[in-house]
């Protein structure tokens, strides 16, 4: 059995990937960190796991860390993660950390968009980028993996093959996505509170949030050259789920269909990716509760212009599942032990 | 025009409070107090009042108030009311309070639900039971009114006909009741956050709950007779309402028309009370945005029992439009001046 | 006063003209059309009603309705109306129809999008598009008015500014717009039910969806030229409310308060549009149960690109409220008779 | 590998079962049955399950059906099952029936709560009450299994260890229970849809409900003597989730801590009941997504009347879980097979 510790355990992404693991067979989680409720039985404050994980929660401690554990998942605040993983890297433990802090290639783009110095520049070049459809082979070898956003990995997905073919336009690429509220974490503020989100949206971020970066770096390099997007945000009443809805004109005169087999061809044999059929196009139901993402393409060929629209579950494949995912790369389990769940519908 | 304050003007009954009295033709706010938001325009924090209502709120000070206005609401925290309004009274304004601190005859009944000293026991006599149905003529000529709760509104309203008439047995009454989120206030906490209210439901108070002894007080004086009942609340996912169901043993072999019958009877006339139909029985959405309470009832002849069911909406009938309604009737305007909306059902 | 009938007084926005006009001071509702509950208390289908409209439903008879009525509101599903307001017309009475049936200036872009023959286009030439922020003048004389679309309303008031100042360019326009469940309808269908749209999200009617159309239409005359745009609409789980959201490329090198001076300029005036003050964006609950619309703009400098947010409540603004605005205008009420609600907030 | 056939595998307990059955190491589903979708895939209805579960639906043919399995889940209306569960059990087949058709030990009781003749009463005395807890030696041997309604296994083991014991008094129970939308089925019905049940809240079936007599039966049985009791089920806006909230009189002067131990004690080693610390209640989100009941208990020490709050997912615990935990049972697998899902909090 893998020890595994998991950092921030009692935030919604770190609970998750608690969860996830107490069902886990290769693994044993033998360290959960939080600094809000050390001391505390993690079934205490998330009550769904009384009798199945009543482990106590700890301090984090860097040295009881590296005793207790192999492997590390950091799900802490972005530039938190940053401040304690090079303590963690340097005692040999292998990391995926769950923020922002680990996901670019250019320390100075992280700087501009997150606000902030990267105390740790020099890691982000041994770190990768934990997307298995786009980098799987690197995983493998990994010691330490940048996990995706959420909106990004819903997005980067959704626009990747359209773009890798130069099937569409890089210039006017619009990224309007929809969150459920899971992804504004467990902060105890007005904004999140039910009776101010319930029976409401509204936009937030525009033009500024800090994932138009990390999508922009990605798609860059899916294209070959440098692109810039819009990418919005909405806030959206319901507790899982991420719908991308991506638009982007064609440079190519092909049908949906022939849009679709792109992307049928572009992620043949991927276990969590469902293309669907021509004519079709994903809702969040059919995703949440799962580690899947679901895309469908249209063409409007009055416009000349594709439409992508694509569905994840922002905890799972948008954040713990899609962790689990690799670590069980990293440690060479089959890639869906502990999260081939069925969504539900319901 | 009457100048009228309302203190705690941004929580969330202060602010229906405001809402309603912007449309309302026979008084003008001249007052927003709140802590939290001093020097704040009300209409940056509540969005939705813009150019409605852009008034500054201000610090609370006693002269000012006394300066500025003629009758105040304190929408403050149980506790905190009782603080402020010895020295409004003191100045001669008048006053309706949304708190629980001047809804009682006894001050230790008081002190023994809500721990803690009452420290303006001589203004308890002084103050009347906010509820028109009941108290229409004492509260006419009220200095102080003691506005009703949410929960004991829907309770008492539902549970008075059946137990003024000596229809039922006073031993075994329960009330489980249900309410929206917006009951719970605008406090940053955890459990009030979207995540942790949708998409469940809990009962919480069970056994404790300050609002029995209110329902108890009334009930008793309905029945002419000590009472003592069960209330259990619910937090059910949605904004506005309160349902109640209560059970009462009969002791007259009665049919469910014949006690619809005592209802009709009992509120003949009641501008916001409507009694339903025999067979029918009310549900939220009928009330929700209006100032009404439903009331239907069902006999169980197997059981020989009654069940009643009310609803309201929490911050209307239950808090603000029954504050105003009391307004109104103290300042000798119609009764339903600025709180006739008709509920909207979607 | 006025005599108004209300045909399809049924259906979700049928009863919200019906609600709005039972607290309307210059007209009396004389007449409610029902297919589908002829002979029953709208009260019994609307139990919010109760006490309040207990009128009865009836079938539908031009004779009957032209003896009752001096104004018609018809809320009947497209390609329905056409079928009965020639008849109406005919008769002498004035006309506000809800469907999409009389909005097009060109029979043929009509039949081309909702796939039918136009049966009264000699009607398309008298009827006037009823969105007073653009033809109030038009309106105040109108027999028979086409009652904008609940997306489009959102949609073209949301670009109006922007694109007849020239200030953005016109090729690459998206409409990325999210609508609550009223916007459905109250049809039994699978599809509508609480528990296939509760807890998720998705588009539908991409590059398909006949409100297009109606919006290209008067986006075309604002602009001055023809133009062709994306819009995909979006279902989300909760009761009222569109938000739109607007992706256009700017011509001109504005800020993002120079783009906001734009839109109060061109607003000024108007009772029910609120510009958002520049960095403001809107959101649903701050207009849902009102008639207003809510706009708000960004410019992103780095893609000279902008993003203009409106919100609306489709049932209001995006039906009922702007149908009764387009009556008072018609009939020289105060334009807010009857639809001056303050939105809730919660 | 046991093959496995689903009748009504489209409705919302039926496809639940095949959600379940697709991850059962132990079962091959041979037959899906539907009325409205035979020769459909169940993906193309339950878009969740593409790529999962790509099987056809057929119709319902006896022989088909007594040929393709060994053992079949009817998942019909109540009545219908009743039509067609004589035939299969008649060609051998193991039978587990989620309506309330072979609940009943007296076909009396069904003929009066149903409303209708049963027409295969001599199978009553063959089937078995499929609630593992109460009878699970019987089940292991059973051929037809009555599995329970979901209101009911909420409720009756909510109460079985309180009226076991005799620490209550059986004549004033009263059972206040509250339901999520998936318990009222797919029926595409106005009352269902999605308008119409958010943001509201309703009591139904007020002493009338079908599911009173068959916790009666089960009560009756626990206690000894034949107990009526009141039930009063509520539909509340959320998905999955059953919480019933029970009162009933102490006959014993005990305390919560007590009569939590006599509960701690009746479950002792049951897999799928957690029954609460003493002074904790359940709430449904704990529970949601699994097949447990949490069950927590107060004592009113004022009042000697116990409260005790239990919930369940009503479509695992309440029906297709429940169903599958019996499967198990009858062919010998481990109690948890495929239904070990850790609920999810959020």
């Amino acid at each position: 059995m893998v020890r595994v510790g998991v950092l921030g355990a009692t935030g919604y992404a770190g609970v998750e990937v608690c969860r996830l693991l107490s069902g886990h067979k290769g693994v044993e989680l033998t360290f959960l960190g939080s600094h809000s409720y050390g001391g505390q039985k993690i079934s205490d404050i998330y009550t769904n796991l009384r009798g199945i994980l009543d482990k106590e929660c700890e301090e984090i401690d860097i040295d009881v860390i590296a005793k207790k554990c192999d492997l590390v998942f950091t799900a802490l605040p972005h530039g938190a993660s940053k401040e304690v993983i090079p303590a963690l890297y340097e005692k040999g433990l292998t990391i995926i950390d769950l923020s922002g802090d680990f996901r670019y290639n250019d320390a100075k783009v992280y700087e501009q968009w997150y606000g902030q110095t990267h105390t740790a520049p020099e890691l982000l070049d041994i770190s990768v980028y934990g997307m298995p459809e786009l980098y799987r082979e690197k995983i493998k070898s990994a010691k330490l993996v940048g996990n995706p956003g959420c909106y990004t990995t819903c997005s980067i997905l959704g626009l990747a093959p359209a773009v890798a073919s130069k099937a569409v336009d890089t210039k006017n690429i619009i990224i309007d996505a929809k969150s459920g509220v899971t992804g504004a974490g467990r902060g105890a503020k007005i904004p999140n509170l039910y009776c101010e989100v319930n029976e409401t949206m509204k936009a937030y971020g525009v033009a500024t949030h800090k994932h138009t970066s990390e999508i922009e770096q990605e798609i860059s390099i899916l294209a070959g050259e440098e692109v810039r997007l819009s990418f919005t945000p909405h806030l959206i009443p319901l507790n899982r789920g991420i719908l991308s809805t991506m638009y982007a004109n064609l440079k190519k005169d092909i049908t949906t269909e022939e849009l679709c087999d792109i992307y049928k061809e572009f992620y043949k044999g991927e276990r969590f990716v469902r293309v669907m059929p021509s004519g079709v196009l994903p809702e969040v139901k059919n995703v949440a509760g799962s580690n899947f993402i679901d895309i469908g393409v249209a063409v409007d060929k009055r416009l000349q212009r594709a439409i992508i629209v694509s569905c994840i579950d922002n905890l799972l494949k948008g954040a713990a599942g899609q962790a689990v995912q690799n670590m069980n790369i990293m440690l060479g389990f089959d890639e869906d032990t502990g999260i081939d769940m069925v969504p539900a519908y319901l």
